[in-house]
């Protein structure tokens, strides 16, 4: 099969292909997680959180579609199967049920800085390896870290 | 927290529900492999599978979150996360690497093949539960069926 | 005048036509008591709850008006006028003053129970007579349940 | 509950909620008895008419909506409701039946003349109590006007 | 070449192929003398009658569409070709030369009740046997019925 | 019934006329074997070639409409009928089941260049009757040949 | 004051520009006289020929624009004032007070008439000049060709 | 011929009739000499100029048709023919060749100074005869107010 | 430099240019103190008067650019400079850091009511000075009051 | 009151805080004088500047939007006030009166250069604080750069 | 290699090929000198042709690729490389530096000048040999010309 | 002639204009090969790398755009024009002829790997010199570096 000319140096492409491929399991079980809440979530606030979290949802799938084709730019095969995120994601574990809206809000907080922390350890990771794959985490921080302020804010 | 009035009776909640559960777990799945193909496809298709692929991706999500949000309309909690789809899904696993133009559309006849049988029992199960429900299952099948010729069509 | 030729025999016909007509009333009356309270609803949640109610009222002229012109269509002459409606609407009666968030969301989980009643009632009694006419109450079933979730959630 | 904070004095208020209710209940007539005839209209002009009529049920209620947010802005709560409309309107009554096409056009020549009627007389009562609803008295007589045009036209 | 593995069983595809592959000749016929009136049209209707039939042309082609790519997927090869259509189709004789406004009418009440009739024969022999492809044949007759109203509504 | 005054004179009309339906019959026919080939077919390139093949439908269809108006414009009757098209029509004809897409390749390379002949001897014809006849004539071999340059470049 | 270079000899600027002032003088007039019939039209056809009227000044207002401006391409000063128009135009004159649906659709099918005669004698008159302008002159010649056939089809 | 009743007693009418159709005729004639400036426009300042005046020809248009369709609504027939232009119209001659950059700005200010000064005549004649009328004619002043700052500011 | 010919005479120049300058100043600075709370707010309904207040945003800068130009076109330059605003505005003091949603409301009715004040002056110094700049301060308090009820339904 | 959570430290906070209140100061101030010219400029390249400055209002107001809501982002209260705008921008004093063409583009050349001058320290200064908002910065950069640029063409 | 059937003869082809082909060459260089002014133009009317010069840009592009394709649909490969274009080209010499308005203006009469007259002699020599050839010319021109007026104009 | 003041100092402006040219003139050629290959090529893969290689002619020629202006805007002259483009691009030449599906593939991973690798030059060479400048290097090299995945993965 095909082997892919990395436009990075093996040492690189190591480095950066794991910086992009942590973020992509986290943001896509934000994505999923998301989605539960969007359906699960019940008191007054339903509607105007059901809509936030669609919104979500939204920015992060196409966040997690940019990086995984990042890492195939890079030569490295991005996983975004549900077992691997099910085993290697940084989004602490959301109740199967009912949720309240309350527990929505504080659930996200602690998901989002859960997540920004990992992507802040990437682009400090990237920084020499490649600016290109760096930009797109800094990207991705910048618009998790203002859902974050919104959540915080509405808390 | 909040009960939910069904408008099912509990038997027919129960049966509608477990139904549901079933093919969210599947469409959610599906959408996971199919951005997992979408990505890591190499061979002379690869433009052409790539953007099918894609078009099967934003077709599932609409009926996985239309399916989701029945469940809770009949008063049954929906859980798409990571582990349960991981646990419980019926589509095959997805190579965690680079693939073959040729071997992703063989594999998608297969995962399509058996999403479909499971969604066909829903539509047999659910008949004379709730034909609502049912009506939605028939529809998911449809487009699914749908799909599934046109991968055949091109292996 | 003119005599519509009914794809539907006489007793056919009349068992759809009366189901139809009934859920038209439903539905116009559903569409102005949600225009009144969305213009006399105070509260703090006024502006989510406002817009929540013109998404009910743009879905709910859309039923009506399949309903009625399939009522034309099997040779039926739908009623939807003031007087018809203000008689025979199985919608409870609105406050004609200020009416308070709370309140609002029970009225509506409430009038949107009754109106589901009668339009199940109407899928049972179609089933043999024409399925065309099921399909589309059917597909009104489904909306209007989805909204009742919604206003469960956030009562 | 909640007192609004009325821009008009208490005089001003009671002649402007007065002339803005009775609008409201004539545009609301309007608008569903243009749907009965949308509905129930036959005869050679059939096409045109059933288009002509929902773009007057498409403005009617536009108008409706914006005099009823402008009463509950000055203070008044509007009250649109089936009962209310058909106890209150000046909107002469429409057949139950199938209605010919040219009696279609007549009845809306009638049914306009009425209306705008009584919105003239309403432009001439707010003249000093408050311009703002006079303005919007007078661009809904306008739009009735050329509307009542048309019908005079191809009557 | 090429097998397709139906999702039918031999004796349900071979019903359910013959049902829809009636349905596509009478629709892509239906299409055809619904342009040749479109053309060949005169009299004081013209320009409505005109604007209507493109409408019918429309929705019939994509019914059409739907229909043809539903037999495929259930492993039954479509024939819309124009022999095909000559011969088989359930759609009277459309004359060769100028047709007036009101034969247009009467003409297109007559095919289309022919039309609608195969299409319910089409949904009684579908039941049992896939309810995907009989739910495809309501929403189609749901269609031209309502087409038929307008029909006799204005001849 | 109304006689068309034609902006030709007689010997024209005729000329020019029959150009047209003889253009029209092979267009009509070009768009129903295009859909026939869009649904059975099947091979590796089945993707690619469904999609080009429903863009030559819909501009074919655009043109076939625009020369029967022209004819109806200098006041021949276009005929566009299924027994037509069957009879007069240049198009070869498409086999009734599935399809290899090499071989779809190849049957439309040969069908346009067909068409493309008489439309040329078309245009030679329409010269001097009907300069604004033979420019529309002159448009519809442009966008074939362009076609057909695309079926060659893949074949 | 600036001189045009033309991209025509003088003899050939001198025809052309004569046979498109002229052409224009025409569509200018025959806009005006499309707006003025859309205003005073009465009878059972109003909305019909209303609706058609408009579709007849869009379009003449955008040859007119065309032909002016190629006229100043070739270093010619259009002239399309309402004194030249009133002088010069082969409009026959329109009434000045309401006028009967039956009397609009004849009267255009007589200015169209004469429109057309003079784009006609355009077109020969061009050929050799100048083959863009007479390319602008077929184009408009068959717009209001078209437009003829719809105004005869329902006289 | 149908008489249109009239919203207006007969003197009210008669008063703002004529102040309607004086309006009319200068806004048709202020778009004839736009375009012509648009089209003889020459000079360092052409293509900004070029483009300002299609805006002036888009907006009066506009104007001239909603003022003549309430002519209309009051019952009196409008008349914009091209011989009644050239008449009647306040506006002054535009040369008939080529025009240089600032003198069609200087023309354009003394051409909408005319015009506003005769609409603002119309707007006191009809305060008393009809609101509805004054309302329309007091929003094509302001537009063509706005308008004539615009050309003050660039001459 | 330029000076501009008034369409007013020199008095009621000054009397509209300062009740327009007042206009403009209170707008401006409302839509710099609507984004202000926009950022700063803080509370469980953040999200529900975060997107509202952008929606006042949005509408307050286009009635200010319309007021502002409204001045120009009368002769009088606009002056909405931060300096300006910041000496003259109606707009009570917004607190400089965090601000909790029960407050924002609160804030806004006080700044609302301020603001329509002003407007109302406005509409009474200029109604016989200048109707048409009368009408669009008509517009803008039609506007503001609308928002008035929406914060007042919410407190 | 609630406290963020800032994703930086004390120390990073207040260094970019300050910066990006900075930028928010100049930016918003950028945009009340864009304003300011766009209305109160006269000169032959009145309609060109007007339109341009309108681009750059649009722009501006879009920067200072994401700027501000960054500040809150990182734990910091955003403050662009009209009293704090005019007390501490960077951007020069705007005249009140009536602008020549030519000095608004001397004008923009030197305000959009001070503004730069203050970004591009504060690119310096966040460098290490936060790439993130370092990033932002950059952006505002470039866009600001490209109109200087564009002023200076024309100046 | 694959050789394509030409529609046209071995002389025809090379006829329009080569006419083609000088056609192809002069677009690009004219889209790429276009390009170069739109850069590097400085000067009072930089804003105006800095926008004009773009739409110049977006017109040629697409002639370009409409003559290139119709090259390939006759069997002859385009060739618009910047080698060919650079020895190929009638376009002058567009200079490196920073370039003056009225120099602009000047460079685009003398360019556009020479392309036009190619482009006549392709028109003159393709009559015979490919009208649908000519056709694509003439339009080319006359977009061309309809340029070189502008820029005339403003010259 | 006018001077541009640069935002960079001498040296700074030397480098970082050096880079912006180089990166320029390799992003027009690409766009110039890019449609040559999208005209001259033939094979099985024709219709999807005619569809791709588009793509990548409108992002390159955006971003040669991008990357010329910044140039203008620090002072320094683009140059786009064919004859510099044909001297000093690191594009490899492209054929002349007709080239297969296979060949352009490899070709364009050629070109594309040439190209970014001046752009990473380009990127090390302007870090210290202009942020600015070396952010949209980074953006244009990330854009090639995904086409450059997609030609490798299907080669």
């Amino acid at each position: 099969m095909r082997q892919y000319t990395s436009p990075l140096d093996e040492h690189a492409k190591t480095v950066v292909g794991t910086a992009l491929n942590r973020a992509l399991v986290d943001l896509v079980d934000l994505s999923l997680v998301a989605k539960q809440a969007h359906w699960n979530l019940v008191g007054r606030r339903f509607r105007s959180l059901h809509l936030q979290l669609d919104e979500v949802v939204d920015q992060v799938r196409l966040l997690a579609d940019d990086i995984a084709e990042r890492a195939v730019t890079i030569g490295v095969p991005p996983d975004g199967r549900a077992a691997t995120v099910a085993e290697r994601s940084a989004v602490p574990e959301h109740p199967a049920q009912w949720v309240q809206d309350t527990d929505v809000v504080d659930y996200f907080v602690t998901a989002l800085t859960a997540v920004i922390g990992r992507l802040r350890e990437g682009i400090a990771q990237t920084e020499t390896a490649d600016v290109v794959s760096q930009d797109m985490l800094i990207g991705a921080t910048a618009a998790l870290e203002k859902h974050l302020w919104m959540f915080q804010a509405e808390s």
